[in-house]
């Protein structure tokens, strides 16, 4: 967007009584993002200065409640708030309750209003609460479906990529899923050329605007030894080979089917930006043996940008100064370059 | 074994024609086993002779011929050969041939002789290459079934377990699979309490010699989020809890079914010994993530110590100083403690 202002992206605590509004100050307070962007946090401006001031080794930083209209741009030692339209109420740290649902959903609710609205251009969520949520009345397991709902997308409309960013350099590791929450039984059994093709359409997407470049893919293989020529299965042949074709076909970069267990080491390496994972295990245990802790999930399948934390509340650790804000600045990171690349989900 | 000499541990190259020569020879020159165990490197003195003088990097180290019952200590300067009875032939380095396949397959029958004879007490196989082995007349895919034949045993008597030690200090990871090389439907389908068990306590056996303490064990869930509380499958409660219990009220201090994706974070942080994978791909993605070339096979199901590499003939790299002995240092390392510890297979 050359000569317009930088993105607008909000930023929010997820549970006010978690680690959430930690993880915010201290990325807030680190973060190199607001060269490149406009950030605000959408909190009660109350609950929040409240809550920063029973925690453990917060950074100094003013507290300044702006209206959301506000041009200013942002720096890293003024949190800039947008108030909620919730009142404020008190919050327990470290348990879940009402309120801090309540809270959460009020953040989201008010940062997707303003996304919608046009008043600004990314979400970043902080971790909520399921429990908590529903004490509130929100029947949903959380923020992506309550996002769903308000654009009027059936609960399962959205799915997401986990994003692994180089510890170092602007590159990192994008993993989507065929199949996700559901068992391996029905995950084997619901495979198919179509499932498999339009994740990779969506991660290919979706690191394109990420990297400002096309990305490099690769899908995984579902049977030992990517199948050892037909000896331990035929999926390969039968469902995944044609998967990667039709992407070869669409223009993409695209290798495989290749064994899984070589698949995530080579692009550990840097070998691949994205990987196709088949089940959920397939992408989850390496993308947490590879550093969790900076791990974020994006949102695909909805009309916005709207990136999260990997991790939950945390409520073991609340207050003590050992939140990790790595997976915020992650997720702020990659909200605002979406959000700069006009990726509209 | 207080009091008796250290044991005698036998070497061997694999396919002469890959790196096996090369790691043998750097592994021997610094391993540290020198002091527990008598080790001998069983191969045609010749070869290796000639083999070695056409590799890049390898250590200065005198070839001496013994006979197998000599019993003098092994050090790092002297190679200690024993021959086997197949005459020496040319090997054409980073090639397949039916020449490497037979040196490969007369090595390690030599080395079962001795041992099968009390001689010697366990065996190190280096890589060897399948078709080499094929050309040389042998129709089986690898030193294990010519084990098992030397047996008397079933080609499919032999399991394994992945063995990652600690990069520091004498702990490490230990994986036993439920079911291996079959297609995933298929090992889901052939999961049972039984198969579970079964690999739950052959860990415990092998890990039990390795460290010389009780293992921490700990079993896998098959599905996300270890089923959700029956969400997402049941296999859970229906085969693995019964498995877990079975191996608890033998004695064995053993946790879960626990969710994939965290367990192998866990017991990479030294959490457990040692894991009870469910699949092929659940065991080894994380094992080569977290450092597949100190990984070690150890040979389970069949009456003698035997570990092997994890790695290949490398053919590619073959005398260029790249070869790395980690492999087979772990594996010289596996080998004298299991020996050490009388196991027996």
């Amino acid at each position: 967007m050359p000569g317009s202002p930088p993105p607008v992206v909000l930023l929010t605590c997820g549970d006010p009584a978690g680690i959430g509004p930690e993880v915010a100050a201290l990325a807030w307070h680190t973060t190199a993002a607001h060269d490149r962007a406009r950030l605000r946090l959408v909190v009660d401006p109350e609950v929040l200065a409240t809550t920063l001031a029973t925690r453990r080794g917060m950074p100094t930083l003013r507290i300044t409640p702006v209206p959301a209209a506000d041009p200013r741009p942002s720096n890293a030692d003024e949190l800039l708030v947008v108030a909620t339209a919730e009142p404020a109420e008190t919050i327990v740290a470290g348990e879940a309750s009402a309120a801090g649902g309540r809270q959460a959903a009020a953040a989201v609710n008010t940062a997707f209003a303003l996304v919608r609205g046009g008043a600004a251009h990314a979400i970043v969520t902080g971790p909520l609460h399921k429990e908590a949520l529903h004490a509130a009345g929100y029947d949903v397991p959380g923020h992506t479906e309550l996002l769903a709902r308000g654009c009027g997308l059936p609960d399962d409309a959205a799915s997401m990529m986990l994003w692994l960013p180089s510890a170092n350099g602007p590159g990192g590791l994008g993993v989507v899923h065929a199949t996700l929450h559901q068992s391996l039984r029905s995950a084997v059994a619901d495979l198919s050329t179509e499932r498999i093709a339009a994740a990779g359409r969506r991660l290919a997407s979706l690191l394109a605007a990420l990297l400002s470049r096309p990305p490099r893919l690769a899908v995984a293989a579902l049977n030992p030894h990517g199948g050892e020529g037909g000896l331990f299965g035929d999926e390969e042949p039968r469902l995944i080979r044609p998967a990667v074709a039709r992407l070869a076909a669409a223009g993409l970069a695209v290798s495989g089917p290749l064994p899984a267990d070589t698949l995530f080491l080579r692009a550990s390496r840097g070998e691949f930006d994205g990987v196709v994972a088949l089940y959920h295990d397939q992408g989850h245990i390496p993308i947490k043996l590879l550093g969790m802790h900076r791990a974020v999930n994006i949102t695909l399948g909805l009309p916005l940008v709207r990136t999260s934390v990997a991790h939950g509340t945390a409520f073991d650790i609340v207050g003590q100064g050992r939140a990790d804000p790595t997976s915020m600045l992650s997720a702020i990171d990659a909200a605002v370059r979406l959000a700069a690349a006009d990726w509209c989900g």
